[in-house]
């Protein structure tokens, strides 16, 4: 188990100055034994009656497909032996690992410059996989359209504040201008069905599950409940790298549930859901790190302040049951090592 | 003009050649001088009120983003001068130009090797710019969500025939069994929007606007008008190659209107749009070529291939009505030169 800390510690550094140094990084070719795009799982429903030619576009008799995940991969030469397999957050999709909204490159990019294989999915029934068995259901909220919400997702990203005017406070890691703020609201995917994170969870176990030595799982967000649900599925997730997990319950024993802080908007409060022991002991077994950024803070009057000061509150209860129980799982608040 | 000829014939027969020896081709490394993604065009609507974060999930004061492509792009090193732009067609993404079902190369990687920049573009409302200002509309059927339509769209899509139990024939082109079955199905995208030609044409222009030399477009099926479309609007479309036109209105001159030739399903019809003689020349000035596949007859009680019957008919009155103009179109039938 040790020698995964020396694996994800280097993706870390890796990551790091490569985010600081894409000047240097991108002045150089890239070489790619192999890259492609194929979907993962799926199922389909069938709907009653008999199809015939004359009546060609009635449902009778035709079968409904979706709930796969789409994925699109790039191999370098000489690929490291672990691929990165990069799970997007609540209403994105692999966009989420591509290029910034200024064009800078993106951690898919970077990474294969890297030399890891980079398998980047979208999850059922978003982006590019964007068919599903079930129907879209009203307590889906993306999935309104056209959706008014602009504010909404700008402060529950903590991406900035406003000011009293209405207008985005200027932000030192967010590029400026009207433009960048565009491409920011261009990147969120409408759901075309519920979120079911255990569907979500299936599918990306069975991509783990075509990898002959395992690969590294990175998280974004929402995907966070995603991954630690894989990792239960499968022994084939070898670490964990997850950005700001939350959005979604994070997992406890059954029988050592946390203490849940309530955001002041109740509804954004981080939540857990229980799993039996040796479920949860399979978190033990391999290495996990999470990520925060900056604007965080509980009780704030920025509801995406306070809402993610209860996720990080719960990722320190999380991070801590893991280790009692022997694992191996640490938490980073990049403010407390400089980089806000 | 006619250094154009030169051009899309090389277009076509690397195209060819690659599409017989992908199992060589696929050997050798890939070098890559940049690639990313970003997204063109894109509005909002502003709903009233004001936005407050006491009630920050509201409508009030909030914008609704739409109605861009996504794009994404790979150069390779020593790329030559005109790129390839790849337009999609109806209710399909980019994906269309990508891995085949069963794992072959797409045809962006083969151009990529040709030494072609390669842009792949998500139309708007479609795949991963899935965000639209306009409400999906009951006229747009494949946004029914389940989409019980397999055997519609395996029809429609002359991939092949059903036989008396319901069960696809085999096809020689099509990869065999359930497993490519499912790809092909799980290969199409629900739109989140109205279909708007113009819109997606839009949009077009301002991707061929970025490019400094222009660049050649590539259309599939429903591309196929916005590719006409897009030529009007700007000098930057080099050469049009579309695979299968069709599925929405070919572009005549007002006073030419072509004969227009039912379908025994008539709502399947080939259509047609006049547009002012000036704008229609704009077409007679670069070279276009359209390629069309087996499974074609008029009359057919087969829907797809009647369907498809009537749009190679309106296909022959387009490209006659430009060559009659002075200028250079071509209409390949594939089974003509014996590609089945």
């Amino acid at each position: 188990m040790y020698g995964w800390k020396k694996v994800y510690r280097n993706i870390l550094v890796v990551g790091i100055l490569l985010a600081f140094n894409t000047g240097l990084s991108q002045a150089s070719p890239i070489t790619i034994e192999a890259q492609g795009s194929f979907t993962v799982g799926g199922s389909y429903k069938q709907h009653e009656g008999t199809w015939v030619q004359e009546n060609f576009i009635s449902e009778a008799g035709q079968r409904a497909y979706g709930d796969f995940a789409y994925v699109e991969y790039q191999k370098p030469i000489n690929a490291k032996k672990l691929p990165l397999i990069f799970q997007h957050g609540g209403a994105q999709s692999k966009r989420t690992w591509e290029s910034g909204p200024d064009g800078r490159e993106g951690f898919n990019t970077m990474f294969l410059r890297a030399g890891y294989s980079v398998y980047l999915v979208d999850q059922p029934r978003s982006g590019e996989a964007n068919l599903s068995t079930e129907a879209v259901t009203p307590d889906t909220p993306w999935a309104s359209n056209p959706m008014y919400g602009d504010k909404t997702l700008y402060v529950l990203s903590r991406i900035g504040h406003y000011d009293e005017n209405g207008n985005p406070v200027p932000n030192a890691q967010f590029p400026d201008g009207e433009t960048n703020y565009q491409a920011f609201q261009q990147s969120w995917t409408i759901g075309s069905g519920p979120l079911d994170n255990d569907l979500n969870a299936d599918v990306l176990t069975k991509l783990f599950q075509q990898q002959k030595d395992g690969a590294v799982l990175v998280s974004h967000s929402m995907g966070g409940t995603i991954g630690w649900r894989a990792a239960i599925r499968t022994d084939k997730v070898k670490a964990i790298i997850a950005y700001e997990p939350g959005g979604t319950p994070f997992l406890f024993p059954q029988t050592e549930m946390p203490r849940i802080n309530e955001a002041r908007f109740k509804a954004l409060s981080a939540s857990a859901v229980g799993v039996p022991m040796d479920d949860f002991l399979k978190l033990t077994k391999i290495p996990i790190i999470l990520y925060y950024g900056d604007y965080i803070k509980m009780g704030s009057e920025n509801v995406g302040e306070d809402k993610w000061g209860t996720e990080y509150a719960m990722a320190q209860q999380f991070v801590e049951t893991i280790n009692r129980h022997g694992g191996d799982a640490m938490l980073v608040h990049l403010p407390d090592i400089g980089i806000k």
